[in-house]
């Protein structure tokens, strides 16, 4: 029946959740390999979202905003301590250099900090009740921030390292897209899988739409990623590239999306890693020059050679 | 074989373990996305379900839990160092504006936050020891509190959000079941599935059950939720809801229950969330309004319009 | 061929890694879920074991082993201010209530939990270093303690809770072996998936051997396990259990072993539980009273319900 | 087509990322089960990989760091203090034995682990900045020690353990490349998978190369691991093994590379192991010795029998 052939052409389409609207040099992915979005209409808290950019953020940036909450909040607990009265605070002396308000604030941080000098200390019912619940403020935020901290140090993201360029290669009798990839670092990525969605604006039924379609690969899935892997979609007939040419994918704004998914085994997470090549960073004919050796008695692999490729005659 | 036919069609069931019994106004799942259930006989430490109840409960709730467990803590530690004798409190001064029992909770508190400012300390045997025995229960104590703070914190619900009603839409020359969903969020969630169940009153051989069936969807699984997502069930000769109609859905207490899966790449975790629809949400011969634009050099979704549809005509 | 039909007739077989010889009375699956097994040669780290047993032992008996770290390690550390001379402990007062000793004790455990009240305080190298190597051991120590009890609180066990007998039900037209099963907390399973082995006693060319096999289920896996789950093994002509008899499983001392894997919605981890069934925990022709009813406005179950069985007539 | 029956047979190859690069006695795998390979050109923070050599190196070593790190941060912050003015640090004392730079050390330890006795205690702006400060990197710093220590406390490496020799023994008719493993710790492993790749150097078209080719298992895959599981490879016609002899893996230089993957039921995370056995560690015509046996009520495994073989006759 003509519907269900409608309906099963529909269920081979790849959907990346970007519609159909065609583009003219908008990247799917930025550089920094990240989906190239904005949203509008966002809830507060979905738009600060404050744990991912806590995650996220630039270090000097998050050493920023900690250094930020650490003076704001000793400033107004001082201020708290000094409105109440420094004659609650029990061994403040101006005598030693610094006026009452900074006094304040730095018997504010040992109480923060549960560092406790007690050289001042508080008396008094309200002080103490403040300072009660300055301590009790300190664990809670600062669970937070060394928790941030450590998440960051703890989930470093993945060193994967791509070929700048994206080839068409010669590959047993015919020619195959190409990318190359390695793990960077030296801990071990296992069950790593590949997956390259090709989209391009297409003409359908008299209107041009975006469409997306995954690329065949010789082979979804490694066991190790310990050094290098060309990832190798072959041109058959069966492969929407089989009749593109170097200027026909110009002319439809070409994109290839390249994402790996590995397991580390150090800690047993899964990691993603994404990077989209546009026409332009798409070389034909050419091939990638070996960046593994093997020497006395281990395999050496050169990363400083990932990208570095040799023409070939078109076969 | 006959019985074997039965047993293969009761394979095909769904089964969410909910029985069989008709229903009339009971929602399968609520508006906070939690199943309608209630349960009696469980055993105490089942029906605490303390963590579980720690990082789900209201924030203002366990504010209140915690200030609630600070001030026992301390108001128990404070009773016992005021009955060992506040005297084996070395530097208690009751003419620094408290009574001793206040002076005795506030040296508590800074010692089972490890503050210990020292003004006041512990001298003998029995006031050193539960001093000793504090800051342990402190240490402890504290490390499930700030634990389950970072876990709400670094946790968060997905925010995928929903558009307030199914339609029943044309597709591809003939109807299908839609609903919207978007991910509200910045961050990225990846390898997303979604599963339809639909529920209704079905009479078989006289008597009144109710059946739950899997719909079968366009697409199960998207690679990408960065913007938003229309799930679609084709109504197609094959699916149940073939012949229903507007009436007969409400003849038959239907009800949607649609269940999304995904993982959000900022810590590798799976995130769940679930909605469901009931006949009455459902509206017919509507389309979604689209709500991607393309700008300058990037992609711009408006999730206010997540719900927007548009009236078409019945095809 | 015949070696190959061999080789798939062994492919078939469940391994559970228990070999074959033949077992009298030996439980496979201990009342508390564990394996019925004991190892010998182990190294001392794989018999300590200690992260493992910290996580899994009786609470008693973990507050047992934390006060016995937290006496011992306050009482090196005392031996050793105080070998080094109390003198270079400032503020030690031994009229205040107690000798010299505790005093150092004492010193000790403000020290190793950074409480440091400084009444007492350390002069002098010696001293000093022992100070500054305490709090640093104290730090790290009370951080695993501390991990641990976090560790047990929340990631509780799966409250799964089975009916106390496996029963042997008609079941559209034949029987089946059943087993119901419920989640007794409020919180979400999901993806929940069951497996049965069946084991016993079989003669194979003359040997008797201890043979595993699975057994199909009706349904092996369900989305939601918000209610009761009834797991059943239709016994169609190609179940093990065709031809099998209360005799005859007595005989050959027969054993169900049933899995159930599944994942917390709370925190996305997957739990797992097991529980066998004996040849003689096993009902034949009975079936389960219901224990799902539907109140005004929400689904009701009672656990208490859960093992409850209504004699049938055989079929 | 030719061409696709190439890119077929490609596909079935199994890449390792090793290249094709004949070897002559480079093991894939070292003793400590890493691979044997070394890379160049790698980013800094690539070369570092602080987290996962923190995690990963020996005890002693990350003793060494801590110490290092406690030691030379408060030398630079009592160098600070020392700076700016000891007679900032009220009840700084150098009669009580030690000269102003060790007070000002130990008060930089006090201050660090915010242990804070308070007989020394800052005054003036700067050193109550700078010891503010100090109070912060102590809680951010040890936050990571402590995480650090934690994590290689409660991720310990699964105690695999294998026999010293893979072997080749009679089986069902005729042979099959055995290799035993055996959980050495008391905890449960389930769903454990395991996977051959079998490595020579072939000559293919007049070039040769090293091929890696995975070997069909038995039984790929066993629910529980709490004994022993024997690998089984059975040597068919379809086996990569099928002509292979003691002389001929020589000269091609064999090696066999067995992982494992397996989920910790204590906390649900997934654990890897691998070993590889060169030729020269292949034994032909032996099996292994039982190691599993029955005692009065429970079952008894023998780790030290783990690789015990007893010759047979070739069949």
């Amino acid at each position: 029946m003509f519907k269900n052939k409608l309906i099963e052409e529909e269920k081979q389409r790849e959907d990346v959740g970007f519609g159909t609207k065609t583009t003219k040099n908008i990247r799917l992915v930025k550089e920094n390999g990240d989906f190239n979005v904005k949203k509008t209409g966002q809830s507060l808290s979905a738009k600060l979202n404050i744990y991912h950019n806590l995650l996220t953020m630039p270090t000097y940036f998050l050493t920023l905003v900690v250094f930020f909450y650490y003076l704001t909040a000793n400033f107004i607990f001082a201020s708290i301590y000094y409105l109440i009265g420094t004659d609650k605070l029990l061994g403040i002396n101006n005598h030693l250099g610094m006026n009452n308000f900074w006094e304040a604030f730095f018997f504010s941080v040992q109480t923060i900090t549960t560092l406790g000098y007690g050289r001042i200390s508080p008396i008094g019912f309200s002080t103490n009740i403040v300072a009660s619940f300055e301590a009790l403020i300190g664990l809670v935020t600062f669970s937070i921030i060394t928790g941030v901290v450590y998440g960051r140090f703890s989930k470093p993201s993945p060193k994967i390292v791509y070929s700048e360029n994206a080839i068409i290669s010669p590959y047993l009798g015919i020619k195959a897209l190409m990318i190359r990839t390695a793990n960077e670092k030296n801990n071990q990525l296992i069950n790593v899988s590949a997956n390259i969605i090709f989209s391009k604006n297409e003409i359908q039924n008299g209107e041009t739409k975006r469409i997306y379609k995954n690329l065949e690969l010789e082979r979804k899935l490694i066991t190790y990623f310990s050094l290098s892997w060309t990832i190798v979609h072959p041109i058959t007939e069966n492969s929407p590239l089989w009749k593109e040419t170097e200027e026909s994918l110009k002319k439809s704004d070409a994109e290839f999306l390249l994402s790996i998914q590995a397991i580390n085994d150090t800690n047993g997470e899964t990691i993603y890693s994404k990077k989209s090549f546009l026409f332009s960073e798409l070389l034909w004919d050419y091939k990638f020059a070996p960046i593994i050796d093997t020497e006395d008695n281990y395999y050496l692999m050169n990363l400083e050679k990932i990208g570095t490729v040799e023409k070939v005659n078109p076969n």
